[in-house]
């Protein structure tokens, strides 16, 4: 399309030293062609349950629905509403999508360094073939371009599913979800797209639409949960349907990862007062924590793989909040600490052998100090990838370095690539491949492994360990 | 003057792999003359208010008032009264440099390794011409010969100010400086060397000489303080006073960012009792938290740039304090929280447009969880370089790692040096831009970034990002 | 033995660039033949008491004793019982130890890239020439290979001590240990074998045996321990004896650093309402906090170097530690707090000169942000080398770099393998060897350091600082 050739180093993510970077080539090429398997995510099922589904303008694809993205151009002073990202108390926001494709492009620069730089340049060139950097000069031509394809049969969601060569996919569901989509897509056969049972929303007592959340809920099962026994049993059934539909995990997050169980007395008491609308500064924390052990019971009965990302305060902008909703990039984590708080949930069932508990935090000191040390000890415990923000070239030679000498590598759950941004899923499995096996490249020249094994360890990390960890053979 | 040469490596700080540091040696030489901007630093007014002014001897230029230098020798077992430290309490102290000169020398192998090692040795052999490591044999020899140097006029502070082309330097000054040595500047036109608000000596209710610096603080005005509302017009009068001596900036120090606006009630009254001397515990805990917001509120309305340096516990070694008083490398880091604490201040200011809020802390873990996060959402957050232990090539490399993906180059503010070692200057902006370099080299390298926009973001380190940090276009 | 060769890298550990690898070879070359220094471990004396005294079986030298070694093999669902793992409610466990030793070696990828794997091969390679990596196909080859070895004299543990050219070994000892075998070796002359006084079992009231314990120490001092002050003068009396029997340091493990020195009126009153077994809670974390204060008091009168090796919670796996007990690789590390808990300590002896403090943490990010400032302000701190978990190549390189700029070189305590797996001493020590030659090279080759002090600073962690900080000269 255009006259200046623009591509990516073909030895991206490695590092310099020629040796090295021989090997890490080797070690990548061998496993480039291997199937992406994400078990981890946020695609909305309904672009995939719908054969003529379709992105919308460039502007829809990249940065309306995208965090990452629309959060750095507002740290840097540019208004979400200038972003086109929808208000919630109606006061209006730019609706021209070439105008904030210009916005981005003229600011594209915010993302020198950044992962999100990264993937965006890989979509842009890998899938749509965009051939020169993205700047405030070529912003117009490259957005005509770009819906021009997007217009095409060949850039459809499932199109572009089979492209990137997409062996399972799961997506990120409510307990209250009737699964519609899922349903579609199983009716056709497409089991590979599951769904992943995540309750936050109705066991969360603070989250701020509890009660709405848990009409939902009520509306799915066609019953009112009156009370903490009907609840449980209401998320058990919940649990079986999910299953029925291809599920193979739950997935569940909080502040932090306190758990203890209570007696059914105290759970039924705390969400009686829920339900009145009167609750007791830290029932809320409390009934969290005793949902966990809960969850982790359900877990060992039904098979389901458990997930917990914790440490994140959500809503940190009250401003952007009320204005715009959750989910705007204004997340901020927190310190946490595992040892003593999953003590409670180890102690019931971190031995047993149908139970399988992944973690994921943000808070990367606790990587050596205690998500190592108990991955390399519990039978249950397994270790997520680097989460969120750390889901980075350094974010993981970080989770290298810091998690594998203690835990060792079976121990962990391979890569998920965690994303609502669907265009840049092989992005994310690309550079997660590359730093893996450039890490692995350096274990060899090291002397640590023998390069041999390299090739296998790159096969666990590229593709066998979140198939094994998700229970998705 | 000396035979044998010694020198330091033209490549110091660069990575070993040769690709690499060739493109770092190329970032560096096209930035290696820009002037340095310093908009944070203790450097003491009065040696450049006086065109006469002259360091004293080399024991008073390097030794004396050098915590960083003192701390090391006092760890490894020689008393402070050794090294000239001025008592507090009459005890006597050496008074002969010569002496204490030697006693430097023979321990200085105490600094390989160390950044004060690499910017002492820049300072000696680029600054003074001293071409031979400095030891026991040769240390009275090179005393004798710096000696020398100090007393000639091109090694006044004046004559150094202009050879270190410095563009602009900051100091930092109590709420209750009168700004003499500022207002004579000012008077010769010398509008580069600006004062720095830093209000901690009366804002912190628990400092121990809380009261006298309050009186202090009533004389500079020429009234009594009896009110917390009082208190606050006199700080925004002081303020204005600042500005109009070409302050671009504020300064608050305090062992956690907490913050939490009080009532005007609840302020008059905290107030009322540290003037009775009867605070309450938690008291100044409080005030101080409070005084953040209300320095916040200012800096919305007079557009002086907030810096916050948290986390440190001060005066640690309380022998050490009682017999040497404040700053005597007796400092020690405190592990510390931004997410929670800063949130009342954020929700209030945050995304105000004329708000600009650079942090500084000393606990690394917080870099990658707290920090950089905070940066890429809020519009009014920027992150300041590695602050003291961590202003150092391995504390420049591991905030270049675990700051910039999340955070973005833009939402930094560049470097400062942050000394009262005047001659160190050039050396400690040396260090941050040969690191800055090679790290940019590393990117390009690694195919993140085109070398094109590594010679940008080169100049953005070097020089751009700290003059629009602190407004000092 | 086997026909295939299988051997370690000469270079494993350092880094790929040629040039500092090279340089790293060099330094390493210098130090390679320097007699080991093993000043702090838990090697049973007894092995060394009786010059008849064998290893056993394989599976009784590196599988049954090695929680490092079983706890990753239970983190994949392995039973410990299945692994000769003894069980203290006479549970069975698997006796047959060659097949114990095939189920190792059918699992043996697991340790794939950790440090247990590394020091596994560097002692069946370079310590019973095992010249094939070990498999499932092999293992009872292997096995009865080195059970016949094992049976030879000159793989006894004194002809294996002597093989490892090691110069000193320090154990670690109760406080009621009679130190019987320590007592013979002296008699044999064999003085460079040294107890540690370790008095944990007796200090920590809240350890499971406290009872018995004192119990234990009454019986070796043969009167009743009925007060606190006869406890102390009791815990005086014995590290008189383990001086007499060649002890230079004493050993104290607690969860926290907390320290905080009681009256004697309230010190008496909780160990009194611990005799009767009624303890307040919190009482046991103040008693051990007190303790500390004591134990500091006492060395600086005795001169026994202090360690502390704190953040650690013991038995964290409660299902395992009913079954089989503590040392079962069930400890996890917890985040911990240096500045603030230490000051009572330091204020009362951190500048006395007859006071050596050595640090051990597992919270690697207290490194920067509080140990290495705390060593390098503090006469009397130093740090130990990376503990535990950390004892690893990322572990070290993590402490050189975030420890040596702020604290410097001298302020740190060299080596300790702290094992009681005999026959890695070796390994062990050899990759601190190598990892601290590579970070010097990088110094050297990064312009920091000179060529000539790298070869001193590599003779300084490879021997001089650890007989230094033992006072083992």
């Amino acid at each position: 399309m255009l006259t200046k050739k623009w591509s990516l180093s073909s030895d991206r993510c490695f590092a310099p030293e020629p040796e090295q970077r021989q090997l890490a080539r080797q070690f990548f090429y061998s496993i480039s062609s291997l199937p992406l398997v994400c078990p981890h995510g946020h695609v909305d099922p309904a672009l995939l349950a719908n054969p003529a589904a379709c992105f919308g303008s460039p502007t829809e694809l990249l940065i309306i629905p995208d965090h990452y993205i629309f959060r750095m151009l507002y740290s840097r002073g540019i208004p979400l509403s200038a972003l086109g990202i929808p208000s919630r108390d109606g006061s209006p926001v730019e609706t021209d999508h070439r105008k904030i494709w210009q916005l981005f492009a003229d600011n594209f620069y915010l993302f020198q360094g950044t992962p999100s730089g990264l993937w965006l340049k890989d979509e842009l060139n890998n899938v749509f073939g965009v051939d020169e950097p993205l700047n405030s000069r070529n912003a117009g031509y490259i957005y005509d371009y770009l819906q021009k394809l997007l217009l095409l049969p060949e850039f459809s969601p499932r199109a572009l599913f089979k492209k990137f060569n997409i062996e399972v996919l799961c997506t990120t569901d409510a307990a209250s979800d009737p699964l519609e989509y899922h349903q579609s897509l199983h009716q056709e056969g497409l089991t590979h797209i599951k769904p992943t049972f995540r309750p936050d929303a109705v066991v969360n007592l603070n989250t701020p639409s509890w009660r709405e959340n848990l009409t939902k809920l009520e509306s799915t099962v066609g019953r009112e949960i009156t009370t903490y026994t009907a609840f449980v049993e209401t998320l058990e059934e919940r649990r079986g349907f999910f299953k029925k539909m291809g599920a193979t995990a739950t997935d569940h997050s909080a502040a932090t990862p306190y758990t203890n169980r209570l007696t059914d007395e105290e759970a039924e008491a705390i969400f009686a007062r829920a339900l009145a609308n009167k609750l007791n500064p830290g029932d809320a924390e409390r009934f969290t924590g005793h949902m966990f052990v809960e969850m982790a019971r359900m877990s060992v009965e039904d098979g389901l793989v458990m997930q917990m990302h914790c440490g994140i305060m959500r809503n940190h902008n009250q401003a952007v909040f009320e204005q715009f909703g959750s989910d705007k990039g204004a997340d901020i984590p927190l310190k946490i600490e595992w040892t003593e708080n999953l003590h409670p949930l180890l102690t019931a069932y971190g031995n047993h052998k149908d139970f399988h508990l992944i973690l994921f935090g943000l808070d990367e000191s606790t990587y050596s100090r205690e998500l190592a040390p108990l991955a390399g000890h519990y039978p249950a415990v397994l270790l997520g990838p680097p989460w969120w923000f750390h889901d980075s070239i350094n974010g993981m030679e970080r989770y290298f370095n810091q998690v594998m000498e203690t835990a060792g590598l079976y121990n962990t759950a391979g890569f998920n690539d965690d994303t609502r941004a669907f265009v840049s899923i092989p992005a994310r499995h690309t550079v997660w491949r590359r730093v893996a096996c450039n890490w692995l490249a350096g274990l060899v020249i090291r002397g640590l492994i023998e390069e041999e094994e390299g090739y296998g360890m790159a096969h666990a990390l590229a593709y066998d360990l979140a198939k094994v960890a998700y229970k998705l053979n």
